[in-house]
């Protein structure tokens, strides 16, 4: 251990040796392409690696190999592991949450906004805002968020490895965007699937949505300044003859400008890979990535306010108009790809929709279906009261069938930027619709409006139920491409129950 | 009218006049603001405007009236329009049409696929393409067709009034693209409406689609060398003093290559205006036409060939994805502008879907509803046969409930570029649904699958209905945000019978 500690990165010659589970590797070719970002391997130079990662990559680290740890030091890397894990809770250090909040569960912490509080605000006060994590909530070291840099690997425009480094000062001296928009977990109304047919993940009411006003830099100006910051790095030196620039680094902000012309020189360049702190990987396509109407921005702000780490600090990606999971939190790593993000949370089944047919994933090839990204329309009814007259009669008993007059409001969304146009409410199971006022959110640009509406109604005829005391309601939304919700779950039922935007059905008691 | 006749624009002061109604009108100021672009105002120079127009815009006439025609001359003129009158059939020079299409209406022309020949190729035959008119197929004389020039208006960007014209041979020296789009007409489907309640309108059933390959310009570079263009006929001659370029024309093929810059510069930009031969007008919005994903083509070029007069002869604005009313035939002017088109079909409500609560289109304030543009997802069922068993049972008399095995085939389509990532089809009113195999068009880009898939079933369980002879199959599509279709009808009725896209249900008899 005493030679693999001298080989740590700073010495002469800048090896890095690592050990794990007795065996010593040399890892320094490989800092550059370490999923996690190379500041993160680095932890472990010149030690040991257990402390910081199980599960490593097999096929990668046989490669390294270059000797055994002596048998008696393997055995204090062990005795630390064993203190650690008596000691450490990886939930130890996560952020105090508001009471308001549902939670689903604790470790990972998935809570939703309640339906009475849903529609209280526009913009939903960042302590109210739904959570859904995957892992702990990371925490940096005051010396980590120092460090902190935001790789970004272009490799994929020269054919070289070529990976910037930004801190988050340059990331912040870029020109801030602000984009109001809204996040909606995949599983959002998961629960209501669950009544026809048992599905897989947290059975999500309506609250798993919630919407910021979210500040940061364009993901197109962020990928312009990484090529800047190489292109400088690797100037020529002067007399040194240079072939062509045509698809090195140098050229990327000027073809980034005319995104037109770096597709037509890069048809290879497809994706945009994301890789976070907390190992979340995820991808969008270059389309949506590099549109000039698209909005995708790195934020570090969320309701002008500092972004805190429940919800990413320091660096959150988002992608307005997308299933959340493709807005991933505490980001540390983009790289420009022909292929989507590996990984179960892209290519697997967690974010993948399959037929109401397939009762078993293992029926289906997953590479056929593509993972989520823009999101349908949903709506749904957070308020209910009955219109009283001024003669009181509210209290009266009802008769089943008979019509009562009711009042609702709530929200609607639509992902892709397509405006919400109008949200209908019946009050008899879709035999009769009554037109909703949008009451906040209507005035958003035409295609691109990222963040959903409130409505309200003032009069539904409402069907008395049989129990005589309650009425239901249903609500849909449409979009302006007029894709409107379908009436039923039953024709949209998948084994993960994602994708549930079937009529939002409320029972309410006007007695 | 000796007098007018002198004022055709070729004297040397250039001033144009025309009489109207006995009025002279000195129309030189007008010229370049007409919306029907100049070259076609300049038809009635030096003379009456009768033989070419009626309903002129009152409002714009007044000012200009200089004068009144002398009592005799105008007499000459009305007998001139009472000869055309019974003379002229303005549907006269129509096209050849094949006799597979089920015709609607013949003047104008609106004409559907029928249902055994929509799936038959994947790129529809030019002469098999739908056609849904608004007016008489425009004839261009030779000399009309060597004056033609498409108007392109882009005085939004200084402020002053600047029209290149472009000719043919210009637009077709731009790079050629080419981009295989389905066209859909928005009333495609409206007869399924029409047994619910009564909506105004063809009574279009399935056929309203069609697919082809156009072939032409990008918009994008259309608009850059209009600006060109423009540039050097207004070069400033050299030693003149030029205050400031950051608005001026000459500034936009740069501008143009960075979307992001154009619009922060004019936030004021915000739909392109077409205007056709035969008087259409439309518009899209700028996302759409600027963005290097939306793939908005002026094409010339239809499956190869040169594009035919019934399908947009000389030019067609293509916009993929969007309803097939902002795809114009017989482009004739382009113009940058701050908002829509005026017009019925994009103002009123021709193309507006209405909520299913408004019986009288003029209980609504129809400002506040955007036209169509984007389209939702669809699909149709085209055939359906009985699977036979090789002991040929299927001629046998069927039990009313009792369960048989068919085959089906179909289309399905999404508008935004929306890939249709499944079709479903059941035989027992979405009980239980079969997945279908795409067999055409499932490897379209993402995001930008501008055309339909055609899909086929094997074999679906089928419940026989109540007269013992015919089974009920519907289907439905799936689109990549996972919009798909609801399942009735009723809730998305609305008084122009747009956009039906219920599933889709077929009755086919089985023994």
């Amino acid at each position: 251990m005493a030679q693999v500690s001298k080989n740590n990165g700073e010495g002469p010659d800048k090896r890095v040796w690592m050990t794990y589970g007795g065996c010593v590797y040399d890892v320094t070719d490989f800092i550059g392409n370490h999923p996690g970002g190379s500041h993160k391997i680095l932890l472990a130079a010149g030690g040991p690696i257990e402390p910081h990662w199980h599960d490593l990559p097999q096929r990668y680290m046989e490669k390294m190999l270059i000797g055994e740890l002596h048998p008696s030091d393997q055995e204090k890397v062990d005795e630390i592991m064993d203190k650690l894990s008596e000691e450490s809770d990886p939930y130890e250090n996560e952020p105090t949450r508001s009471p308001l909040l549902k939670v689903h569960n604790e470790t990972p912490m998935n809570a939703e906004v309640p339906a009475d509080i849903l529609n209280s605000q526009y913009i939903t006060p960042v302590s109210e805002f739904y959570i859904r994590h995957h892992h702990p909530v990371p925490l940096l070291s005051k010396e980590q968020e120092e460090a902190f840099r935001l790789d970004v690997d272009l490799s994929l425009l020269s054919g070289q490895k070529q990976t910037a480094k930004l801190s988050l000062a340059q990331i912040k001296s870029l020109p801030k965007v602000e984009v109001t928009s809204t996040l909606q977990c995949s599983g959002n109304r998961r629960s209501g699937f669950n009544d026809l047919r048992e599905t897989s993940g947290t059975p999500w009411s309506q609250g798993a949505i919630s919407t910021a006003k979210w500040g940061g830099a364009r993901l197109v100006d962020v990928l312009m300044l990484a090529s800047e910051q190489l292109a400088i790095e690797q100037e020529p030196a002067e007399g040194v003859y240079c072939t062509s620039k045509s698809h090195s680094i140098s050229s990327l902000p000027e073809t980034l400008q005319n995104v037109q012309r770096l597709l037509d020189q890069h048809p290879n360049l497809q994706h945009i890979r994301f890789e976070s702190l907390d190992g979340m990987l995820s991808s969008i396509d270059v389309g949506k990535a590099l549109s000039p109407f698209g909005d995708v921005i790195i934020a570090y702000e969320m309701n002008d306010g500092i972004l805190n780490r429940e919800h990413g600090y320091p660096l959150r990606v988002i992608v307005p108009g997308y299933a959340a999971v493709r807005s991933p939190k505490w980001v540390s790593r983009l790289e420009l790809a022909e292929e989507e993000a590996e990984g179960a949370w892209h290519r697997g089944l967690n974010y993948k929709i399959l037929p109401p047919s397939v009762h078993n994933a293992s029926e289906v090839d997953l590479e056929q279906m593509p993972g989520l990204s823009e999101v349908s329309v949903f709506s749904g009814i957070t308020k209910v009261s009955r219109v009283v007259e001024a003669s009181g009669d509210a209290v009266q008993r009802l008769v089943p069938g008979e019509t009562v007059l009711v009042k609702a409001s709530g929200w609607a969304w639509a992902g892709g930027g397509r405006n919400i146009v109008r949200v209908d409410v019946t009050g008899n199971n879709g035999k009769t619709w009554e037109s909703t006022n949008i009451t906040h959110g209507f005035n958003q640009p035409y295609g691109r409006a990222w963040a959903w509406v409130f409505w309200e109604c003032p009069s539904i005829p409402a069907t008395v139920c049989e129990d005589g005391i309650s009425v239901e309601l249903c609500c849909k939304g449409v979009d302006k491409a007029f894709n409107t919700q379908p009436e039923s779950s039953d024709g949209m039922w998948n084994v993960r129950g994602l994708g549930n935007n079937s009529w939002f059905r409320l029972r309410h008691k006007v007695v």
